[in-house]
């Protein structure tokens, strides 16, 4: 894509058609402006196939903000609409809408409420409420649901890894198996969901942090190709690299030629004062060559090399390995422990592609509308099923914690409800009418509101949180789960209950559509 | 991310470490301008799971070529380089390396040939050759496999969409669930693998096409929760739409309610002199409801009214609908043919992430380094299986065709062998020894060399394609397949083979190695 073009297909027109479509009609039938709520949330976590996330990661808010802050249709954005023919041959859009929606300074009338990114988040809880002009609501929906939906498919999949790999570096190396320029924004959701280091380097650059690599089986093959050794390789490597030197010793072969070269050459490099990083492992059995290279660089005197592990990783890989390396390691004589604080995972493909689902399917659902009077009629949507119905109203979402500082669940309440004073709070099942629960406040520790004021008067509202920050939400909110819910495979589910008031709303809205509707 | 951000992220830094890294040893040791060759290639087709691809249709090569045109090392690029630091605490890339890749004018020394984009290609054949100094060739690898890898992924999965689709359009709607901004670029390859149109109005811009879409659920809602009906909504549309009208009926009831108000509204418009263009179907059983809608637009007198089908489609499931239409539609009285000639596939999630499988693991491996005197030395990168084997040297790629104008096997070639001049072709297998076969060239057709050179100087070779001439590719060489290697599951394995010159390299290079190393 030319850059000229890239001004087109990534600016306002980054929507699906019949976003336009309908707010023509909103705009012929004067409903235009009318102030509507959208609400943003996926109704399931992340399922892999053999296994299920048990919660979600939120990511993407601050990019979707930058691209609100310059989003508006500049004079060729509306030429393009112009352009457009009914099937008659007649100009789809009218010069009076292309007018509108020059004139609207792009979302400046909207309202966005969210949580923050880099917490944790559970299915049917709105993460992101939209409030405003209802064309400009509509035509949100499409940049705001793809920002969003992939940012947290990726955190959620980075936090699984973090959590499987514990202490150990986990570096993101998804760059080549993303989609075009989109792999940058799942490189940045890796890293606030619990990616340390990335192999990218633009995207290192712009948030500050030291891009990880060192070098590829390709220089190898050029010294062998040039009828020199993979000894010569790994000498110019520590000579280019005294203090950085991490060899990839899976060229040639790993036990018979890779590893023993790579302590000849670490050797060389102590001689000399430098201290030698590790080597990296990028095929083969992982487990079993982690634990004959970690014994290997003990022998040589190197008990503080890592060993960075590569080569189609994902949660479940890496507790496999890990898995192997304990039952396997005392056979060879070898401390289990030692060998596992000596690891790096390095994630590419099955982490900026989440392997096993690769899009989460959050939604974006209007729930309220305000009447010519000023008050909100809610919104409901129906379904098949009880589980896809939609929650009306204005809402808020609270998280309880128990005594022992641990989230017990997520109460989704009107938005003017105040569970906080309640002595008693009454949990009801989004859409099972037998389950509820009673919880006594005294018995809570704290309850948070977790949607907060992002977006107003065209930009956003307060700071830019820092990837630090965002990662100190993420460890903070995934230490406060149970570890059941934790649990990488077959998690207990979360509780996510909606307030009295809610549930008895639902309920009416539910009774008139279908007395309307006759199902 | 920010625009001045953006610039940087989406720039030549665009790319991993160890590129860099890797560059700067290769100065370091006066190679940097060496000339060497990479092939890139996969080595499998994707596998969905239940199903595997039989053939791959490129992408992404043109986009490629537009960010190489503007990929260079700027100040800014090359000051964030120099910020970085190695573990003593000194600059990690040298003033000196910085300096040349300041002047390098980015790709400009390199020479690329490939498979134009829309061909059908084969796991093991060479996609693109990439001809230059060895630090060019090395950077370029990442941006070169991010944008080939994914289109090459999408274009796939959507010929498989349109052939199972065969007449019907496809509409591709996946904007909401790409990766940011790259979602751009799946759409695109959708639309050269074989979708008619996109719901992405800024992509459908660029390139002359119209987008597609009508309304969503939110239209309805908004009409419900304002005390209207769909009745009212669907009216609404069809004032604003008369030529265009296209109704979604599953918002509130398909059978119930949704179905008989499109009728309605569809009655009026045709007295008033307006033919309506059908309605979409996005929930429930699909296969079902295609047929009582038919039957209702039929009864209405609207029997050319479109059917709209969405929700979650992807090859196989668009398989089963057809499968389902045939088997019941009978029960029903209806017209199953018929049925299917109306019908239309709305593709959004399972194309632009490819369902089953998210990544296409193209690999870009050295093959060649010139030595001092301009000799070239083929390289060859050793694997723990023979399928995994890389083809060394300076090669081409020739497509046979039997005397039915179907293709009958690839030959990867040397560079220099003219196989179309030969009267009886020997075909090596990649990997197995004892395979091989013999062609007489008069029972062949055609013998068609698919390399061509689209890159050197700094600039593209010829014109950039259309997006008609990329899908008339694509078209042309589906229909040359065998309907065996077309087949949905369990396809027919396409026969790639090797040259008896390339064979016998492959061999030699192996045994050298094989005897160096022990192994």
């Amino acid at each position: 894509m030319r850059t000229e073009q890239r001004r087109i297909a990534e600016g306002i027109l980054f929507t699906d058609q019949y976003q336009l479509s309908m707010a023509q009609l909103y705009f012929r039938h004067g409903l235009h402006e009318r102030t509507a709520q959208f609400d943003h949330f996926f109704r399931r976590n992340p399922d892999y196939g053999m296994h299920a996330a048990g919660y979600c990661v939120t990511a993407g808010l601050e990019w979707l903000l930058d691209w609100m802050e310059t989003a508006r249709f500049t004079d060729e954005d509306i030429a393009h609409l112009r352009s457009q023919r009914d099937r008659a041959g007649g100009q789809l859009f009218a010069d009076d809408f292309l007018a509108y929606l020059r004139a609207t300074e792009g979302f400046a009338g909207l309202r966005l409420r969210a949580i923050p990114e880099g917490r944790v988040v559970h299915p049917g809880v709105p993460l992101t409420t939209v409030r405003g002009p209802l064309a400009q609501a509509q035509i949100l929906e499409t940049a705001l649901l793809n920002q969003l939906n992939y940012q947290t498919l990726i955190a959620t999949k980075a936090a699984r890894i973090r959590d499987v790999s514990h202490a150990a570096p986990v570096l993101e190396f998804g760059l080549r198996r993303g989609q075009d320029r989109g792999a940058n924004a799942g490189t940045r959701a890796a890293l606030i969901g619990g990616a340390d280091f990335t192999s990218n380097v633009g995207l290192s650059s712009i948030l500050g942090l030291a891009p990880k690599g060192t070098h590829a089986h390709a220089l190898v093959q050029v010294f062998l190709a040039l009828g020199h050794s993979e000894l010569d390789a790994f000498r110019a490597y520590a000579e280019v690299y005294p203090d950085d030197c991490l060899l990839l010793v899976d060229t040639v072969d790993t036990l018979g030629s890779g590893l023993p070269n790579a302590l000849k050459v670490f050797a060389e490099l102590r001689a000399k004062g430098h201290q030698p990083v590790g080597v990296r492992l990028d095929s083969g059995d992982l487990a079993y060559l982690a634990i004959q290279a970690s014994l290997m660089l003990d022998q040589a005197g190197f008990p503080h090399a890592t060993i960075v592990l590569s080569s189609d990783l994902d949660e479940l890989v890496i507790w496999q390995i890990q898995t192997q390396i304990v039952q396997e390691a005392p056979h060879y004589g070898a401390d289990a422990d030692a060998i596992m604080q000596r690891l790096v995972y390095g994630v590419g493909t099955r982490l900026v592609t989440s392997h096993g689902e690769g899009a989460l399917g959050g939604v974006y659902k209007l729930v309220a509308m305000q009447e010519d009077g000023g008050d909100w009629r809610p919104a409901i949507k129906l379904a098949d099923t009880a589980a896809k119905l939609t929650n009306p109203g204005l809402k808020q979402v609270w998280r309880l914690y128990d005594q022992r500082e641990r989230a017990t669940a997520d109460l989704v309440t009107l938005e003017d409800e105040r569970p906080d004073g309640e002595e008693c709070l009454r949990l009801r099942h989004p859409s099972d009418a037998t389950l509820q629960r009673q919880l006594v406040r005294a018995n809570l520790a704290r309850i948070e509101p977790l949607l907060i004021d992002v977006w107003q008067h065209g930009e956003r509202c307060g700071s830019r949180p820092t990837l630090e920050q965002m990662r100190e939400r993420r460890r903070a909110d995934v230490a406060a789960l149970d570890s059941g819910v934790r649990r990488l495979v077959n998690p207990h589910i979360y509780h996510v209950s909606l307030s009295q008031q809610l549930w008895e709303l639902k309920q009416e809205l539910l009774a008139e559509l279908r007395g309307a509707s006759g199902k």
